[in-house]
């Protein structure tokens, strides 16, 4: 046995570093440490505008667990944790900041009788945040090698759940002659991704589509549509039933879709409660609370036959969350 | 450099345990755990109407930190860090469960600008709940010794900051042939120490009184009390020419009174960041952020003889926040 009284202040010490982290990450601190290593806390409050004891206090939180040290006289350096959590900080505050709320009400969220309606809130600006840096990170890198695997570049690519159309704009400036339609349930989302896509030039070759993806009707312009992607959002076609019915409808919705892109996060199987890595825990306990049952990647695999389509590729991305992308053709 | 992968994933499943901990405290899993060894998931949610996959996942993440350990058949044990977690829980609801909100927004508070008005919210009840624990686990060994070595029964005991009212209740039952006087600023609070003191039978020798103990005028009632006794807000009275003029400002008030139990957390002093045992990290990042400096030993020391007080005995707790309780007689 361990000593259980520096674990668990460890345990308890780890909360407030992890809220430490997200804000830090918001507040520009990490930032400033990652490029000059090093942070005079008195000069960055005053510069930012923020309140000195409680920005220390911040730092402290970090320094408690290993990410900065300070020296008690305001330089804060890079402690021997600062590179990973740099690395991961968008999974800290999409926990901390966008589903804080969720975990703070966890109790209140067990009864079934308080299971309806809309039982739990949580920060969709800050969630949209921290994703725009989770979907880069764990995504990009493998979506870019598919869409480079495209022989014949499509005349349109419609993206399913594309949210404030970062991945819009990379598609048309990666398709320099297609056009793009960005289909949301969320409107604010789709008015940024309409400023984004305004800003960007593209207006003109962009479509936006407020719509519900698993219960939208046809449209003129899916017609058109040679290319599907939809990214971190595939587990709301589940359960098995209706996302193989989602899948089925898709292909009638674009008959000529030629290639469907579906990249998302899958339930882990076989790792021990103790050595789940950075996100996953909070990921998946989220999403049981939210009663989500998130499909693990074989659950996924048993659906596209069905569903119509065949796996063409297959990419097992796994940095924390079992993100895969599958490259799907019509059967 | 240890493995930062792992580290950082133990300080992100952390804090998704901490919130798990809330949780299970409230909704009873620590409890049965505690008195049976052995819980079934199934059977508990069951009995309890709670929604099974997500009190699994609740007991998931306690799994991952090791508080518990699942068989995967849904049995549930305690793990090595379990006794630590199960006497320190308290603690861990605070955090999460009645100050939640405030770590949530954390890089909003920062902002100086941001820092007017009720900038800040935290969940009044659900720290009402755990303070409950805190102050009996925290003070009330040492308390009653303070009111053991009290010679002659005091005719009126004032309490400040009574809350809802556990130790007015204690204390008439300790006192056979005393009276007693609440006082605090929350009404709600109030309303449950009415409540609770009628239920123990004890209203007619029972005075609350809805007053900020900072600002309030005198009354004819506090002319006869005794004993006052004061726990868990004495850094309200910071900082220190308030302390000052409240100090002395009780001793108008209160005329009579011979003896003064003060009771609360202070700061820590000298402990290095890294070892800060449970509570302490949260408890006083929280209180920067909520703008209240709290003060150490040694600043209270400072300020009871021009307060118009003199120390006659001192018990130097420090469980967790450096609490002290100071007996105070007038100068």
């Amino acid at each position: 046995m361990k000593d259980s009284g520096a674990a668990v202040a460890h345990i308890f010490n780890s909360a407030v570093a992890a809220a430490a982290i997200g804000a830090a990450w918001e507040a520009g601190i990490l930032d400033v440490l990652n490029q000059n290593r090093v942070l005079n806390l008195a000069d960055f409050a005053e510069e930012h505008g923020l309140h000195l004891r409680s920005t220390a206090a911040v730092v402290r939180a970090l320094a408690a667990v290993g990410v900065v040290e300070t020296d008690g006289g305001g330089e804060v350096v890079p402690a021997e944790h600062f590179a990973e959590v740099y690395r991961t900080r968008s999974f800290f505050h999409w926990m901390t900041r966008g589903s804080g709320e969720l975990f703070r009400r966890m109790p209140e969220l067990l009864p079934e009788r308080a299971r309806h309606g809309d039982y739990y809130q949580r920060d969709s600006a800050a969630i949209a945040f921290a994703c725009r840096e989770i979907s880069a990170f764990s995504y990009d890198p493998w979506f870019w090698k598919a869409i480079d695997r495209i022989e014949r570049e499509p005349a349109v690519v419609a993206d399913l759940g594309c949210g404030s159309g970062e991945r819009l704009i990379q598609l048309l400036t990666r398709l320099p002659h297609a056009e793009a339609l960005g289909i949301d349930v969320a409107e604010p989302a789709l008015a940024e991704a309409a400023v984004a896509t305004a800003e960007a030039g593209m207006a003109d070759r962009t479509t936006l589509v407020v719509e519900d993806v698993l219960t939208m009707a046809p449209r003129p312009e899916f017609d058109r549509v040679e290319l599907l992607t939809c990214f971190m959002m595939g587990h709301d076609f589940w359960p098995r039933t209706q996302c193989v019915r989602t899948l089925r409808r898709l292909r009638e919705l674009f008959p000529r879709a030629e290639r469907f892109l579906l990249g998302d996060a899958t339930r882990t199987v076989g790792v021990a409660d103790r050595d789940l890595p950075t996100f996953t825990l909070g990921f998946e306990v989220a999403h049981e609370l939210m009663g989500i049952q998130l499909p693990t990647v074989e659950e996924w695999e048993s659906v596209f036959e069905e569903g119509g389509w065949v796996v063409v590729g297959k990419h097992w991305i796994d940095v924390a969350v079992g993100e895969v992308i599958f490259e799907l053709e019509p059967r």
